[in-house]
């Protein structure tokens, strides 16, 4: 399985993702799922993959393919608008899954891919894409200014009590660790490291990106003080009205 | 869909579940999902359900059946040691789920259910079984010292992050709370009131049982106290090494 989120706050676009990847239980790797097209002056695009990982680097290879054609080809660098190129990617995702649905449903395969796709063109706003296996796509909301493919559950909670479009930037790329650590620590499937990208609006290139490991002294820092922090409210939490004032408490703070 | 949690912790178990059904979008009721077996004075049970609410309650009407039975059948009153309980439920519930399987497949309904059943018998330790629509049953463990049946997801990350076996018994019950509320919060199909049942270990009595709605007044400072909590545990998170020391932490704190 895979986690990946992005979060549109009004001053850019984070994007997280984990890079955990399994055939089976017995075959877990590490692979990027987060990708950057940045070969351009006049827009941005990074792509969070979810699904099938062959469907998922066939979708990348493609779209790399149509970038490098010379034949007019419509591609990332031709759409007018973002929608445009949601539009695209997920008519090249769904013809890539079409030429293989046969086979996988012979194999009893599981073939879709879910995609994110966020980012910029000059004249145009930020924004995020969530593109369905079946190519259709929606777009995140002032309300819901977050996009989430894979295990997105465990992670949910925490954006939907924190985040607005008010957060600022490295805010925002703090809250996203918090939803893929919660969701790493409750599910095997998702694993570290993370993968990050900050894009601050009408930049038109990624500002930061960083991967993060049990090892990055900064991720080990940030999951002590959540979980010390958490402990802290727990246990400051409103007591029922049968408790003696002052009791309760015993909440463990390590992690 | 459904949320019930029970946790296990030395001083005894909680019991937490909400009340709502739902059949489709459109026909939303609360139901009780917490049952509790109180009429022995040697044992105690609670049971927890999920699933289809036809079977949910025909569960409950057969072993209060079995109870009411002069013919000395197998019940609830029967059972030498809690396992036993366990699996005398389970095959309770796997029988309905046969008399139904056809009609219900021919109509294309899950008529699946779960069962959390926990409580003591004299002479035996408190504990909470986990019983699969297969009649099959697992314990919680002193690693894992809680089970959940229905949407389980948003809720499991602060149980693993917060409970212990040591946890006392009226902290378990806030963090069952703070674990159906998570739920609550991000998925329509989980809703208020809120049951909750206390039971402290060698009572063979249900010590407290409440039930918790928008109404009442400690649930709404739980979810206050908690809102502000975290948005105070995430402005005072580390900084990026990028970042200006005192900057960020723009999180609204209302709920």
């Amino acid at each position: 399985m895979t986690y990946c989120v992005a979060l549109r706050v009004a001053d850019g676009i984070v994007f997280g993702a984990d890079t955990r990847t399994n055939a089976g239980v017995d075959y877990i790797t590490a692979y990027r799922k987060l990708h950057v097209f940045a070969e351009f002056d006049d827009r941005i695009f990074v792509l969070l993959t979810a699904g099938n990982l062959g469907i998922s680097q066939e979708v990348c290879n493609w779209i790399h393919r149509d970038l490098l054609a010379t034949d007019g080809r419509e591609n990332l660098r031709t759409a007018q608008h973002l929608f445009e190129a949601a539009d695209y990617v997920g008519r090249v995702s769904r013809s890539i899954q079409e030429r293989h649905s046969a086979a996988f449903a012979n194999s009893g395969i599981d073939g879709g891919s879910s995609i994110i796709l966020g980012g910029q063109i000059r004249g145009g706003s930020h924004n995020i894409f969530l593109i369905y296996p079946q190519g259709n796509y929606i777009r995140a909301s002032d309300d819901t200014p977050y996009l989430q493919i894979g295990e997105n559950k465990y992670g949910k909670p925490m954006l939907d009590r924190l985040l607005t479009t008010r957060l600022g930037l490295d805010d925002a790329a703090r809250l996203a660790l918090v939803s893929i650590d919660a969701t790493i620590r409750s599910n095997l499937t998702v694993g570290l490291p993370i993968d990050l990208a900050i894009y601050q609006r009408d930049s038109l290139r990624i500002g930061r990106q960083i991967r993060l490991d049990q090892d990055t002294a900064y991720l080990r820092e940030l999951r002590s003080s959540w979980q010390i922090g958490l402990a802290r409210v727990f246990d400051e939490l409103p007591r029922f009205d049968w408790e003696a004032p002052g009791t309760g408490g015993k909440v463990p703070s390590g992690s």
